[in-house]
Parts: C-alpha cells; structure tokens; sequence
C-alpha cells in the first residue's frame, strides 16, 4: 500500500483547493481539518478524487509517506501556532512543515528556528492568487531549509502557475522568513498598483469627466499596452458591470468608498520604517485606504472646507498623459519594493534573488503584469542592482514619462484631487535624482537643538558646531 | 537630618542637568551612576549644589526620603531594563519610579504593569527640549499612576518651563504608557515641522534663487507672524552663520546633506500604520531623511536621471506663497497628529486630553511655537474634536491658504524641486473634504480577486458580486 506523498491541514476555500491542485497533477492527498464535518463535505463534493481524508491529527500524520510534506492553510497567527504544537509530538525529524497562511515573516523565523531544534524542517510559503489561483495555479514563494525545499520542488513546480514560455511561478526564496517576507512585499505592491489605477480612474472621472464605459474602454486599451496586467485587466471588466440589484447603474457607482484592508500593507510600511528605506508610495496607498474609511468624517468635512478656486487648462491627450503617470509611479513603487527587499535580504542574510522574484510574479498572483520581465532583465544584466532606476529601460520610461506625470500631478493638486500615490512617486523620483537634499539643514538644525554632530561636504570627520557661542 | 526628597540615576548630561535644574529650585537631590567617576565629576564640577552623591545604588536608595522618588536618565531598552532590575528588590510599596528616556511606550506598558504587581508607581516621562530644556525649563509628559504623579507633580510643576501666562509645561497624560506615547508623536510631529522647513528652503534656493542671506531674512520675518516658533528662528539663525573653519562660506553649504534620527520619527509612523490611522506628513518626512542617506547613490542617479522639461511662471509673491504653504502643511501634520492620538487614547484606554497637550508643548520644548494655542483653544470649544481641520480658526487658514499651497506644490513638481510633505498635505486635505474618494474602485477590484465583499452607498449589509458570471 502506497501513501500519500503530501498532506494539507486546513479545508477552507485556500486549503482545498490546494489540495484540488495538487491532485489534480497526479498525487494522491492526505487532508485533514479540525472540524471532520469540513473534512466529510469536500470528499463528498469530490467523490472521484484521490483526497485521504483524516479524522484526528495523528492519524493524518501516519497516513503520510515518510519524510513527510504537510501544508497548513490555516489562519495566521494563534491558530497556525496552535496547529504547530499538536503536530509537534507527531513528526519525525526530517519531516517537512509548510506554512502557506499569510504569516508575518518574523513569525516564520521564530518557528523555522524553534522547529529546526526538532530536525524538524519548516517553510514559510507565500501563496498569492486567490482562491482560483490555489486551484488552477498560484504563484508559491517558499522560504526555509533549502534541502527541504528540494523535497518538494516537483510538487510546487507541477501546481504553481506557469509563465507564458513555460517557466512554473515558484522558487526557492531564502532561508527562515524570506518567503513570507517577500510575500508581504508583494501585497504592499499591490496596494500600490491598487491606489494608482483608483487614482488614474478619480483623474479621469472629475478632471476628465469620462463616462464609466469611456473609462472602462481605457482601461481595456491600456491593458493591450506596456500596462497590461491583471489589475488593470479585471478594473476594465469591473467598470463593464451594471448593478446587480437592478439599479441600471454602474456597480461602481453603488459600492461604498470605504476600503478595507487585511494587514499586509501595513506591514510593509512598518518593515520599510524599520529598516530605514523609503516605501513612500505603498505607505501613502495604505494611508488613502485608511482615509477612505472615515468616510462620516469625509462628508461632514465636505461641506465645511472648501475646494480650490484655482482653474487649470487640461490637454486633449490627457487619458495618455494619465496612462504615463500611472506607468511612471508604478515604476517607482516596484523600484521602492525591490530596494526594500535588497535592504530586508541583507537584514536578515537572505540573499534573495530579485530577478527570479519577479519571475515568479509573472503570472498567478495579483500583481501579474508583462513589464514584470523588464525587471527580471534588469537583474539578469545586474544581479546587485541598487535601484530599478539606475537599469536602461527603467531609465528611458523616467524620461519620456516624467513630464506627463508632472502635469497629471499639477492639475490634480490645483483642482483639488486627491492623489497621494502619484505624489509620492514624483516626490520620489525627483529625490533619488537630487544631488543634494536639504537635509543638510535638518542636520544643521539637529545639531543645534541636540548637539546631534554631522558630516561635512569636504572633509571626512565628524564636527559639531558652536552655535551657542555669538561670533 | 532630613533626606533628599528626590534622585537622579544616569549622570550623562540630561540626567546631570535635570538634577541641577531640581536642585535649583531649593531641592537636595540624590545622585547616582553606574560609573561613580561621572558622579565624582559632577559633584567637583558644582561643589556648592545641594547634590547628595551615592557610590552603589542601595546607597543611592537608602539615602531618599519615602516613599522614594527617582527619575531615571538612562539609555532606552536594555540599559533601562537592567537598571530597573538592580533597584526592584531595594524599593518599597509605594515608592515611585520615573523613567525620563525616550522608551517606546509599549516597553513603558510593559514596566507599569510588571512593577504594579509589587506596588511600586512606574511613571513613563517625556521629557522634551535637549540640554538646554533639561537644565532651565523641559517640557515634561509623564504617563503613569495619577496618585503617584500628584506626589511628584509640586517638583516636575517647578522645574518645567512656563508659558508666557504662567502655565508650567507639564501635566499628567494618562495611565501607563500614555506620556511616552505623546512624546513619540511630538517627536515625529518634529520631524514633520523639520521637514517641512527645509522643503521652503529648498524652494526658495532652487525656485527663487535666494541667497543664504536673504533666506536667513526670510525665516526671520516668518518667525515674526503666525509660524512664530523654535524651530523657525534657529533655521533663521543657523543661515546667517558662517563656516567655522574659515572657507568664509555660510555654514549650512558645507554641511553634508544627508540625516540622521534616533527612531522616535519611525516609531510614530509604524504606531500610525497599527492604529489604522493616516500620518502621511510625519511618514513621508521620515522616508525624506533615509533618502537623503542614499547620498552615493543620488550622486550617481543625478547624472543618469534626467529632470523635468517644463517651466513655470512663478508670481512674485512667492515666498508669501511659500510661507502659506508652510503654515498650511503644518496644520495638516498636527491635525494628523492630534487624530492618531486620540486613536491610540481609544486603543490604550488612556483618555488623552488633547487641549492640554498642546499647552505643555508651548514652551520648552523642540516644537514650541505660537500656534499651539490655537490648538489649545479649538479643544477647549470641542474637548472630542475628530480633527483640528473641523475647528472654525484652522478651517479659515485652510480656506486661505490652499490655494497658496496648491500653486507651490504645482510649481515644485513641474520643475522637479522633491516636496514629499508639502504634497502629502495637500494631498490629505483633499482626501479629508472628498465626499466620494475612488476607494469603491479597490473595493470592487477586492470583492473581484479575493470575495473580500463590499458595503453599498443605498442600504445596508454585506455584499458580494458575481462576477465571474457572465451578464
């Protein structure tokens, strides 16, 4: 009697349709979810499927070949914890432990380093794709022992998405935490790229008033573009869709503009903060979420502060010059996330592979998009890049697509649209290209409040100045 | 013979002056360092001060009148940990402990409540204004148990700097972590300001090609009117000193441009992002002094990256118009800051009140300025106000002055002058007075990708679509 090579805990929607995926290649799969009744229900719905179900955990645990390969798809946090203890007892050493929930990294190297005491072996997996994308093909970003991960290579290969040339949409990502890690700044990016094409669509709403089906046709021809991708892809669709409470309007017009969030951009703000470098743009795009939701606050304000009284005269290829913005401020936010996650890797001794991570992306995930492979080419000519901005292609688009972004921006500050994002990214841009910053006076003003020292621009040494002594 | 009502532990220079501004009021005061040889300086250095030198801390505590008070001058985390430690088993029920460093203010939660369990009063105590405030007159916030604050409130009343109306800068915040956390918000609040002064600067250098001096002139002028404040006049001050090694150059020209933080800034942005609350100004502020960091790495991208190709007509009133958008930035940064306060009063249970925060800010401290009463009063009229832009004085300056700032950020971004603050400020008041925001758009895109389900703007409910059906 054979057993199953691979087992998944967890039987909500993530979980099986993993396990569905994972079948789907030719695998027979252990399952097992702490209430049976979930259990029972998706092997009746699937009554032609080589699912093993289990009915108490060490049964599930012994029903496995060994060394065994478990996924958890289970909720971060306690939960994924308390998981962790009762299968503790059951492995043996050698034994693989997969944590595909949306874990917060530090937490996947606590529990990579506890479990490792055991023999255990235990990763961190990013799994991103919705519920579709664990069924059909998601993209897998698996952090932990290397040699672990070799074990399962085949399995994520066969169920990861694919690119377009055949490539699967997972690797081996790092050590510990790295896999989470990169994860979560994948989810930062998406709000990012989430606020801009809501600020590109505010644009063309109130600066260019466009009708929702002008709006959606733009979106579809920038989709057969340099901006193609599924955001922009499923907004075109989006835009398409009449009430479905028989309204005859739009849907848009009828979803309340309150958004919410499920914690990973804000993460990513807060990794950024702490390891001292500038996510300007996925931190503003978490931001404009959490204004969103004083949406009663909003109203009020509405009515008692004023707008501008400034005009502007916009041009007739404005939807372009929204198109170049839109491109330009994406660029700079892939550019942020990716130094991000060159400072994050030598944090935390990772050695990550930027290109590959952008490989990975190309398809499954949510932030799937074909400019995608610019960035994978610009790792392959420089593996240790500083910044997407320093490679030719990036460069080229910063020229061509900066003065549009400047007029976008502009017209929008002085009608008085809100766009934070594309703000942030000119604000950026035109940062990283300073020669010099003013800083030089905050420096001069620390160390005069606080005697907090500070360089010179000719001479090496630290200096502090007499500022309390009149000359 | 009667003993010191109060100590000291940490002799470096705020501790040390903090001692001696006490002992200047007609206190003994007990001293105490880790090192005796700082202590033995001290003691040399002001032979008649009223200082009581101890050379082992349970000499130190023994030497104090009970129930004990002692404010700790330490290094935040460990070296704060291992000094609590040493005095906990010499301490008695009721005897009070006063942290002055810059503690995060969870570790501040942490310590009451540890030193609760042995009835010992932990006060966690901002302590803002450098030496200089140390010495003649800080800016106090301590945070703790209000009966122990009422037995050292006669001292910290009489050693903290006054306002103009004879008010002491200091009050009690609230329980436990409460002081702390205002001083980390006051903190990034200094960031903001910093930055925001240094973005006019920048402008008038880069835009209108003023001179050192005639900047120096112009901050002058500034500090005259309503941005009357510390940090406006050393800005003033710092621009009209020269370079003391002689190149004959104004200092600010030589000074590298790149800044450091000591983390409070991040703290208040990383606590904005948990509270779920927009500090845009503050963050962005943060983001500006790691860029400046990346001073290699702007050199080398300012060579490759090409700047804008558009001009503009700036008016001649511009650096009027420079001044309204500095005043206008300013007030969004404190309507964020006073709103993630009163989020964090919420989530702490502290009961901040927010009118007499302001007051303490008024004078010793490094963001002491006029305007603060304005605050003061708009609390006064509205003790809940959801945020200072609802208050009548604040909603004129805004009415007044956004046009102002709108012009000033247009004309920075078309010529590509970086003003990551001043755009985030325009940016949150035009996201704070939207009645409608395109949130429904990121709404739709998440209920389109992930079932995250949406709420109507015509009933009430949770909603899902089908989108994945065919109309």
């Amino acid at each position: 009697m054979s057993k199953p090579a691979i087992g998944v805990i967890g039987m909500a929607v993530m979980g099986k349709n993993l396990a569905l995926n994972i079948e789907s290649r030719g695998y027979e799969v252990a399952i097992f979810n702490r209430t049976g009744a979930k259990t029972e229900k998706v092997v009746a719905d699937h009554p032609d499927k080589k699912l093993v179900p289990s009915y108490n955990i060490s049964d599930f645990v012994n029903s496995l070949e060994k060394p065994r390969r478990i996924i958890m798809m289970v909720k971060a946090g306690k939960p994924t914890d308390a998981v962790i203890d009762e299968l503790l007892p059951l492995l043996d050493r050698g034994d693989i432990l997969i944590d595909g929930g949306n874990t917060f990294f530090q937490d996947t190297m606590q529990r990579n380093a506890r479990l490792d005491k055991s023999g255990i072996n235990f990763i961190g997996m990013g799994v991103s794709g919705g519920e579709l994308g664990a069924l059909h093909g998601p993209s897998l970003m698996p952090g932990g022992q290397k040699a672990a991960y070799d074990l399962v290579a085949p399995i994520l290969q066969q169920i990861a998405a694919k690119t377009d040339d055949g490539q699967p949409c997972v690797a081996y990502i790092g050590p510990n935490g790295a896999g989470h890690y990169v994860k979560m700044v994948h989810n930062g990016i998406e709000y990012g790229d989430m606020e801009l094409i809501a600020e590109s669509y505010n644009l063309m709403l109130n600066l260019g008033k466009l009708s929702t089906t002008e709006m959606a046709a733009t979106f579809n021809d920038w989709n057969q573009g340099e901006l193609s991708s599924y955001l922009v892809e499923i907004t075109a669709d989006i835009l398409t869709r009449k009430d479905d409470l028989g309204t005859g309007e739009p849907i848009v017009k009828k979803i309340l503009d309150a958004a919410g969030n499920k914690g990973t951009g804000k993460w990513s703000s807060q990794s950024a903060l702490e390891l001292g470098v500038p996510q300007s743009l996925i931190t503003e795009a978490v931001y404009a979420r959490y204004i969103s939701t004083f949406k009663e606050q909003r109203v009020q304000a509405s009515s008692q502060l004023p707008g501008s009284k400034l005009s502007v005269q916009i041009s007739n290829d404005f939807t372009e010059k929204i198109r170049q913005a839109l491109y330009f401020s994406k660029i700079m936010s892939y550019a942020q996330g990716f130094a991000q996650m060159k400072a994050a890797s030598k944090q935390y001794d990772w050695e990550l592979n930027y290109g590959e991570i952008a490989n990975i992306w190309r398809e499954g995930c949510i932030i799937r998009a074909q400019f995608l492979q610019k960035i994978t080419a610009a790792y392959q000519k420089d593996s240790q890049l500083d910044n997407l901005l320093l490679d030719d292609y990036f460069k080229e688009i910063c020229a061509n697509y900066q003065d549009a972004t400047r007029e976008v921006v502009a017209w929008a500050v002085q009608t008085g649209i809100p766009v934070p994002a594309m703000s942030a990214a000119i604000a950026y841009y035109d940062s990283y290209r300073a020669e010099v910053l003013p800083a030089n006076l905050i420096q001069a003003q620390r160390d005069y409040f606080g005697a907090h020292t500070y360089q010179r621009v000719d001479r090496p040494g630290t200096f502090h100045y007499s500022w309390y002594q009149e000359q």
